[in-house]
């Protein structure tokens, strides 16, 4: 037994279809649309996007499968030589209307190179603009309990791997409360591609509970303001740090496909740091302290 | 008769101390803050930032002088071995609140190890959001008539290099209507300190003139999204590909005075492509070919 890339890339295309009609239900005013697209060095992907008036300002749900010869720029990032690879991937994000909302991102990938180098990565965090420890917990705890059902997934880990992934050091502060992260898992195949699944179809479970409380919250301009600012933190981790959005970029993988995952509006505004004891400087502080959740 | 740092930190002073007040005079809505950090590592410099709601939503004009030990990602990209560094800089971004009115963005710099390389940097261009192009034209002969009056600057060379280096491989298209840019001149430096202290003081006269006849102009909500969007792809420029950004962030630079140059508000909307024959389009058409001014 072995993993078929085209089962996996199936089975994105899957989870994109289901979290669509989810998501979709949920926001109630848009719908996602659909653009394929074909990369020129081989393959494509289906880039779907959500951009409404409700209460999910924009979100984006986006499969691809490519192969082809390796950019010279992966090349040099890859441990061994290769001529040919293929990547398939489902990334999404979800950047709400309401500041008490927090912003939700998931990627799930898997990687070959004609060598026969194969690996998955992938994970789900957390971006809230205000903190809720509930909200914190309920979703680090579904990740938990996911990962202690599989031998290969390391919840402490890869809780700690999210921590110091999605971390801007130029501001010396995590993006979020983060979740899990995981890369370049390459023992065991077959039972991470079960631990993926359960994890793709468990994706609406660990961030719908969370997006219902708070989209109904009442907030003023200056919560809305603290949350453009935050998003430019946001955006700030995507364009200059994140690697899934340089290796994107650098495989032609569609830009608009790659950078939809930038927030709708966002804000920088001049040295913004909150006074003491408020809501926004305790979001700062488990942003300086990453805590433990689960 | 060689250079002397200490003229040039204060030359770059004199510089910001000028703009500063030709720039609040213009907007007269608010003034421009001062902030001074020092870098841990050796040096510091002042940060100037405005944020008012005149014709200027933020204009930024820094200056720094950091030495010490070379950073070890700065060491990678040293043509020689240097123990430790010395750079000078004055670096200035203006973003005005009208659509009609172009973002501006110079710099000035000056740099030296201990191993005896030293060179001179700079450059300033121009980022409107709807073309007119006589401010082009205004702008670009400003500059080609300063690099005329010295045998050390090239204009048209000057002018290839910033078309080149603002540019956007992912979007395929230049940051703006471009303007001069040089890096590592390296010979016949006391010239090139004297082109650099023309090029300095011209500042005001190669912008201030656009801006005044683009402030008072009336725009719409369509236009402002236009413009916000196009922000988008400025913020994109300095985070994911500007050197001098990443060399401010990795040698300590000062962050939010290194990320002052980004703008105020942005939009990302999903996929924007403007109709055929619209004055949205007409700016595409020029950054994706771009034009002699002078």
């Amino acid at each position: 037994m072995s993993i078929v890339r085209e089962e996996i890339v199936e089975f994105y295309g899957g989870v994109q279809s289901d979290l669509c009609a989810l998501f979709e239900e949920f926001d109630s005013t848009a719908t996602f649309g659909v653009e394929r697209w074909a990369r020129p060095g081989g393959g494509g992907g289906t880039t779907r996007v959500l951009q409404g008036n409700g209460p999910l300002e924009k979100a984006a749900i986006n499969v691809s499968a490519v192969s082809g010869a390796v950019p010279s720029k992966l090349s040099e990032r890859l441990a061994e030589h290769a001529n040919n690879f293929f990547a398939t991937g489902i990334s999404m994000i979800f950047h709400p209307r309401n500041p008490h909302a927090p912003t939700m991102h998931a990627n799930l990938r898997y990687f070959e190179t004609d060598t026969g180098a194969a690996w998955f990565g992938g994970g789900l965090d957390l971006t809230p603009h205000y903190l809720y420890e509930s909200d914190a917990t309920w979703f680090h705890r579904t990740l938990r309990d996911i990962c202690g059902r599989h031998a290969v997934a390391d919840y402490p880990a890869w809780k700690r791997d999210c921590d110091e992934y999605f971390f801007l050091p130029h501001r010396d502060e995590a993006r979020g409360v983060g979740g899990i992260f995981y890369d370049h898992l390459t023992a065991e195949l077959e039972s991470v591609d079960t631990f993926q699944r359960e994890l793709g179809q468990a994706i609406g479970d660990a961030y719908l509970p969370i997006l219902e409380r708070r989209v109904d919250m009442p907030y003023g301009s200056d919560q809305e303001r603290w949350q453009l600012q935050r998003r430019g933190r946001y955006a700030e981790f995507n364009l200059a740090i994140d690697r899934g959005t340089k290796f994107g970029l650098e495989t032609g993988a569609g830009t608009e496909s790659v950078l939809a995952s930038l927030p709708p509006r966002v804000r920088w505004d001049h040295d913004v740091t909150p006074e003491p004891g408020t809501p926004e400087s305790t979001l700062i502080e488990v942003l300086v302290q990453p805590r433990e959740w689960a």
